[in-house]
């Protein structure tokens, strides 16, 4: 006999919570599926050849490995002892959990490039696997939900993420939130202009900070890293370009006039908003923001995260374009752009909100009591009714008090209860008692279907 | 740079075959929901104390074992090796694969105990994985879809069973399949009459293969196995008993009037029989087989299998009642019945009979045409219109030759194709070409959308 528990950093997730996060992932899909994105599922088990070197040496500690079938030992020694856990891992284990969607999606595409139409416009929702530390909001194992459009360089797709995004969120019921899009063209005409060209990282790094930390702690941040004080002179209209998008756009051209890159950057940006207008999306909750830059070094367009407004919860979305999904796998040159939602984030902020709607139709709907044989013989056939009509509904399972049965239905979050007792079977009238009102009536069976469909 | 390649017994799912793997999972779900069932998932990765000792040795070198994460052989010495790789892994790994669903999903009922509503009704759809060796059908990642009542010995839910097999798989479009049934009780009974009581197990193997390998090589098998003459001699009724259900029965009460044991079996399957007939369903596809044992260790009632008749796959779905779920994790007595099914199983079924409807509502309805940077602006404002109303549509993204377009659309099995020329934009009048007929009329946007809804 063992005691049981979870994995460390892994959950569980009972009936109630199972409810919610089915309505997030529909909402999702069914977006999706509007814009004209279909599903691909791939294996959670990968060779560790298609995983390893892809997320950095971080990334390849936070791998899951899997140890290798039969007797894998029999060819060690204490030599392989010697050279320690990282090449020893390559002895003992050649394939891994799926770490991100992404990866995964390159290597489908080239696996299959001469069976995809192009422009291929997937989805993909399914658990990923971190060995990370384990804390609140962060997971071992949880799920990404990622949409992308790879094969076409049309800005038309950068815009449907934007309405995309508007839909999905709106559905769900969030309605504050914030877009906000830079382009990685923007950050190297920025790094060009203020004369630090190649070295947008750090310098991204510390501008990114200027929300929590203020100029001045940003400033001496550049300063450590190694910037000089001309190139932070230079950088003073980052920190006070303010105004609506229009007049930061205008602004941002004057001051990168000299950057080609830049003003390539500002021009599909600009492009991407009137596509959005274009559309006749009159209420997008889009905002430029110069200093985002997720992932800089995959980026190479517009870059998206998306915020809730009024909780303190991270990003619930973030993404961009891509200039080369598939190099790495022998095929380069593969442009695209996508965008990742995060379920566990959005389920956070719709707990904290109390956006859930009462998903009563995916549990059941009815519930048909049960005091002895005589009822549940009488009830069968009722309840074969009710469901041919598409409706949820259960007989409890035993003959029990009626106290009982109604516990169940309430804990069970069951709205309605038929009572079939000795009066009902005579005369054919059901009654039928909402629980949630305390109310009840005698209906025939006809109309206690028209009424619960 | 890597080749890309899968790991060996997994598998991609491009969107043609997951909209028809969807329509399988949607449909099985649906049927579990309407008779109750709530959803459950459990984790992908398990502490190995919860998956060792459950599945047999067999089970336990099939299960995939994870590599513990940092500098998991800094304590490792040249004794370790020598132990030999079962004793090493311990050592190294102490989490695993989930191996199925039942082991979990016991996990889950003991660690919940306290917040479940009793009889708990949930159903459970998702991949497990076994380090088996691959072949054709049979993979190292496969989803399993199960549902179980448990905390009920209610014979209620064993005809449930039966209903919803019959619906889930009427709703398939298979119509022409079987559903065995045995009791357990019956072949404890069998062994009791012929003397050889507690050899369940060997005799149920060499009867199991009556089918295959006939009556007189089950006698050989038998002899082999170690059953007396005597006892082979006293076991013929089972190579006679025939008829339909009732004559069974009755034959059947007759040969184990001395078995207590066996008549409750008897006694147990004609009350789910007598329950399926109350329920009005007057179609089962139901068949009794005393020779029927799957899995017989584990258990203590009803046993289902079902196959589609007509193909040459194993069967598609089994299950049956058990009296000790969760007694290996330190809560005996938890009674239960369930159902599993097998998606990849049920696909095959499906494909070699030709069975999958044109699942056209999943993905994109109506493709947009983009000739240039004129039409492209009106089609955008139209494109949101036609997905407001909530059809599945999506614009071409860049400009393109129509052939091309066209192409794009019969590849991707959109069924519309929205024309939007000079002469279109002129008239506001649109050109819809239904791509299988080949025809196309002329409509205004209104009209297209109450059309295509």
């Amino acid at each position: 006999m063992s005691k049981p528990s979870l994995a460390r950093g892994t959950r569980d997730f009972g009936p109630s919570v199972m409810v919610k996060r089915n309505f997030i992932f529909d909402t999702i899909k069914r977006t999706f599926q509007k814009f004209g994105f279909q599903p691909i599922e791939t294996p959670t088990i990968e060779n560790l050849s298609v995983l390893m070197g892809k997320y950095g040496d971080e990334g390849d500690q936070l791998l899951f490995k899997i140890l290798n079938s039969g007797d894998f030992a029999k060819d060690l020694s204490q030599k392989d002892l010697d050279e320690g856990s990282k090449k020893l891992t390559h002895k003992i284990s050649e394939k891994g959990l799926r770490y991100d969607l992404t990866v995964p999606f390159a290597r489908f595409v080239v696996m299959n490039r001469n069976d995809l139409v192009m422009p291929f416009k997937r989805y993909q929702i399914q658990p990923v696997w971190r060995a990370d530390r384990p804390q609140k909001g962060r997971y071992r194992e949880f799920y990404q939900c990622d949409a992308d459009v790879v094969g076409t360089d049309s800005l038309i797709c950068e815009a449907e993420i934007v309405l995309m995004l508007q839909e999905i969120l709106q559905n769900l019921g969030i309605k504050n939130f914030t877009i906000k899009i830079n382009n990685r063209k923007i950050l190297s005409g920025i790094a060009e202009v203020i004369g630090v060209k190649g070295s947008e990282v750090p310098l991204t790094v510390a501008i990114d900070k200027l929300d929590k930390i203020g100029k001045e702690k940003v400033e001496e941040e550049l300063r450590e890293r190694g910037f000089s004080e001309e190139a932070i002179g230079k950088l003073q209209p980052i920190f006070e370009i303010q105004g609506n998008d229009t007049q930061v756009f205008e602004k941002l051209r004057l001051w990168l006039k000299d950057s080609e890159t830049g003003l390539k950057g500002i021009e599909e940006l600009e492009k991407v908003w009137s596509l959005v207008e274009g559309f006749g999306l009159t209420n997008a909750q889009t905002q430029l923001d110069i200093t985002l830059a997720r992932g800089l070094s995959y980026y190479t367009g517009a870059i998206f995260e998306v915020k809730a407004n009024g909780v303190q919860i991270g990003s619930i979305s973030g993404g961009g374009r891509y200039d080369n999904l598939t190099g790495t796998f022998g095929m380069p040159g593969l442009s695209g752009v996508g965008i990742s939602l995060g379920v566990d984030r959005i389920f956070d902020v719709m707990e904290e909100l109390n956006l859930f709607p009462d998903n009563q139709d995916v549990t059941t709907k009815v519930l048909v009591t049960n005091f002895d044989a005589e009822a549940e013989k009488y009830s069968l056939p009722l309840l074969k009714q009710l469901r041919d009509a598409g409706i949820n509904a259960e007989i409890y399972p035993e003959s029990s008090k009626i106290k009982k049965q109604f516990d169940y239905a309430n804990r069970k979050n069951i709205p309605f209860v038929i009572v079939v007792g000795s009066d009902e079977i005579q005369s054919g009238e059901l009654t039928l008692k909402n629980m949630e009102l305390g109310e009840q009536e005698k209906l025939s069976i006809d109309l206690i279907i028209e009424k619960l469909k």
